[in-house]
């Protein structure tokens, strides 16, 4: 191997690559599996493998010693993704473009069923466009990518490499809306952004990312500000029925709105290492942009007025949520609804003529589970050990295991183990082949899974926010890497300060409110409303 | 109207917009429908429609007068795309995007079958990557876009706005291919891509347009053909069966083949004016980005391999195509596979006590239709007439029509008109509401109109290819529109000669072959292939 031709990288990332542990780990030596492999797969290694000597999944650095290297750890022992050759790009490798898939499947019947369509704008932007919004231009500038040569020729304009496509949307809306019987009219597109980020972090901030971006237009401030909350709403089911993300749905601080909004909403999620994560956004435009771009109607009065806007986004950077919201030392761990394989069936033989059989069983298992509408995989690879595949599909976060050995195929029964509980503890023996009983018995852990992953992070996130009623409480809570929730009514300056001092910003002004006027923890004025204040992604 | 302010484009397009005829025509004086509107329809309009005045959809160019002229307005009028703010350009609108979702539908199914996964590239590609293949940075390098700012800042080196991506998946290939278990290593990503073209024209050749492209590695010459082969064949199907194209399979030429393949395998359609289409290509890659990346792999005896491989794509340019294989004067005409709307049910009422039960019996038929799986929408507008919505629905290409009056309530039976034949002919009265009679008409109507499409296309393809001994039996054949099939053994600048004297190249050797070693038209040398040539979009 060692004589391989590698081309070195061209462009130097300016983080490592990722630690490329799995091609090594291939060849490592052998190691007992993570968890309580059952005592027939603890022996029992089909006998091509031997050969091959692997055994060992690729270790990750544990979670607690260093949050950060877990995490691009478990990106790459997993196959997530990997870095791309120019800084701070990112390519998703199949399995980490399975779980947006998956996102994607979900929010793309969601949208169709509230109303909106899909389409495509190009992502070239003229570059005066850009500036036409003042506090877009001001927001977004710094990030730009812009192309000046095209066919070998210097551009007369330059080119935005679309960072959000509110500008063209707008130029392109104006062409379209004539009268209020046009309105309302509701797009959105799956597409890639580019922003020119110097901080990166594979999913959760890169030069270019996937998204999906909505955009509407209508003919009252109203029917915006209802969108824009239908659209979190809908973001934050996803999250919660979904991913099991238990996000914390609010408003964003003025400091924090959109660069072109009127208002920002938001979910923020509390990862593994209590940084805030802002999961997806959806903006209400007021009239920002249609004043700038002219997008204008005539009402059913004869009145021409200029539209109310929303637009709202959910990105590859959910994938990132996911990982830090639910992974352990032992890798990746998937909710079973957005999971692309809920069920790893490993066959285990010792001896030859016990093979057929076991294949058999395995074959009849898997027929029964994907007729059930359930997502299931075989390895039969005779190149891994068992022990090997436990480790490896714990790795990716595959919800449940099936073993089918010898014993199991004369016992008509088959061992299931729960990926979200460790050992023993997790594992069932002798659940019964028969489809009727085992398929209810895989969907039901499945649910119980999914509730449990959802249960676990509300515990998790709830006992980690900090009622405060005082800056020391905040400083304080902030130090412990806690949230800090508490009474707001101070300047922006004042929120500035905060993030100067401690590093935290208002996450948001959660949806749901204590009642009653309180006192702000740092003026002492009165506060109608709380802020969660974090340190953040 | 004229009040209202309207920005203009802030870069000229280098082609004039789309003429915008949708918004005029809202607001044009009635005319009568185009076909043999009903009875019913003819008289009734919904009061409230008076009121607005408008009955005729934008008229387009006859096809027979001006193919261009009818191609870009039937896109403007049947909604399917506009032009962008930057030349050449295009914003792909909801109706000409669900095209393209039914064609992603359809492919993406079929490579999963065939043992593909999605993934994402990042869309930049370092400059130097693109100079590695020689042929590559030949065929590519007039048509890049280059990024040369980013955050601000002159970049070190300019990237690439992908115009394909072999260089930048050998790139990550090489980082991920060990071993001869690494492989087959088979691949695609659903992006866009950017290719600085002069000439320009909607869903053809456009700066930016989207696809997908599959990227294959292999341990073997075989493997690679055949998957190279697999995937025109893939292709092909599609085309037959579900865009109801009739492509002529085959191999390019030479001359014709993709800049830094060994082989280009491709799909060629005969558009409504004869000229070819390129539909979809597929690539035998051999060893030649393996050798400029250093992708090579250990085999089963330890050697070290450099991979063979391939990459396939489709395009938006399929929707230009579908839109140009079946498409008439009355505009789009959609095979009822791919077609985002199956059936629309149009209600017709004349005196307001009628309307209750019409609607009442549109509703019911609408979800006989839809529970049967049929893609089925009401237009039940009280703002346009019946004869407006006939039109219409007719320019949006929607294969079969149901009207719903009152006679037909009372008869409980229903109008079905089919879009591929005008008029009476195409018109069938007293068709049963009852479920298993409707549901069973409606789907062999469907699969008629699938059916006849392909039919007529074939024997259009067929009237207009001529075989030819001769280059001055090619030249008349090209001179008249035609495609012209010969036997072919001459040299590539024999075929550049063809091209400079009579436009027209090579389309393909087609797989299909006359048997026995024949005389090319050309030389009169022995030729073991017939050649089709064609001028082309």
């Amino acid at each position: 191997m060692a004589s391989l031709l590698r081309l070195p990288s061209l462009l130097s990332p300016s983080k490592p690559l990722l630690r490329r542990r799995l091609p090594a780990a291939r060849l490592a030596a052998p190691a007992a599996s993570r968890g309580q492999a059952s005592a027939a797969a603890g022996a029992a290694a089909p006998a091509a493998a031997e050969t091959r000597g692997g055994d060992r999944e690729g270790q990750v650095t544990p979670r607690s010693v260093d949050f950060n290297a877990w995490y691009t750890d478990v990106i790459a022992a997993a196959e997530l993704a990997d870095y791309g050759p120019v800084r701070g790009t990112m390519v998703i490798r199949p399995y980490g473009y399975a779980i947006w898939e998956a996102i994607q499947d979900y929010l793309n019947v969601k949208f169709k069923e509230t109303g909106h369509s899909n389409m495509y704008f190009p992502q070239f932007i003229p570059y005066s466009f850009i500036e036409k919004e003042a506090s877009h231009v001001e927001g977004f500038s710094p990030e730009l990518a812009l192309v000046t040569i095209g066919g070998g020729k210097e551009l007369e304009e330059k080119l935005v490499v679309r960072p959000t496509s509110e500008t063209i949307v707008n130029h392109m809306f104006t062409k379209w809306i004539q009268s209020y019987r046009d309105l309302p009219l509701m797009i959105n597109q799956w597409a890639n952004v580019t922003r020119w980020e110097m901080r990166t972090k594979p999913f959760i901030r890169t030069l270019e990312f996937l998204w999906q971006e909505g955009h509407t237009a209508h003919a009252t401030l109203e029917e915006a500000e209802k969108e824009a909350m239908q659209m979190i709403d809908v973001y934050t089911k996803f999250a919660y029925e979904h991913a099991a993300i238990p996000v914390i749905p609010g408003r964003k601080s003025r400091v924090e709105t959109f660069a072109g909004a009127n208002r920002t909403y938001t979910i923020e999620a509390m990862m593994g290492d209590k940084k805030a994560l802002q999961a997806g956004t959806s903006h209400n435009l007021g009239q920002n942009f249609s004043r700038a771009f002219g997008t204008q109607f005539m009402d059913e009065n004869g009145q021409i007025e200029h539209v109310w806007q929303t637009s709202w986004a959910i990105s590859t950077r959910f994938v990132g949520g996911i990982i830090m919201t639910h992974g352990d030392d032992a890798g990746l761990m998937l909710p079973p609804r957005i999971a692309p394989i809920q069920v790893i069936i490993v066959p285990i033989w010792k001896k030859g003529d016990e093979k057929a059989a076991v294949l058999e069983a395995v074959d009849s298992v898997q027929k029964i589970l994907k007729e059930a509408g359930i997502r299931v995989k075989v390895d039969d690879s005779e190149l891994r050990t068992p022990g090997w595949k436990f480790n490896h599909y714990e790795m990716k976060g595959i919800p449940v295991r099936i073993e089918i050995g010898p014993r199991d195929v004369t016992n008509k029964s088959v061992v299931v183990s729960r990926r979200d509980v460790p050992g023993k503890q997790g594992k069932e023996f002798g659940v019964s082949m028969d489809p009727s009983i085992l398929v209810n018995h895989i969907k039901g852990r499945l649910e119980d899974i999914q509730e449990s992953l959802l249960q676990k992070a509300i515990t998790f996130r709830d006992s980690n926010i900090v009622d405060v009623s005082s800056y020391g409480e905040l400083k304080e809570a902030i130090a412990e890497g806690k949230w800090a929730r508490g009474p707001w009514s101070a300047s922006d300056a004042d929120e500035l300060k905060v993030k100067e001092e401690t590093s935290a910003t208002i996450r948001c002004y959660p949806f749901e409110q204590p009642e009653g006027t309180k006192k702000c923890f740092m003026t002492g004025n009165p506060a109608e409303e709380v802020a969660i204040f974090a340190k953040s992604y």
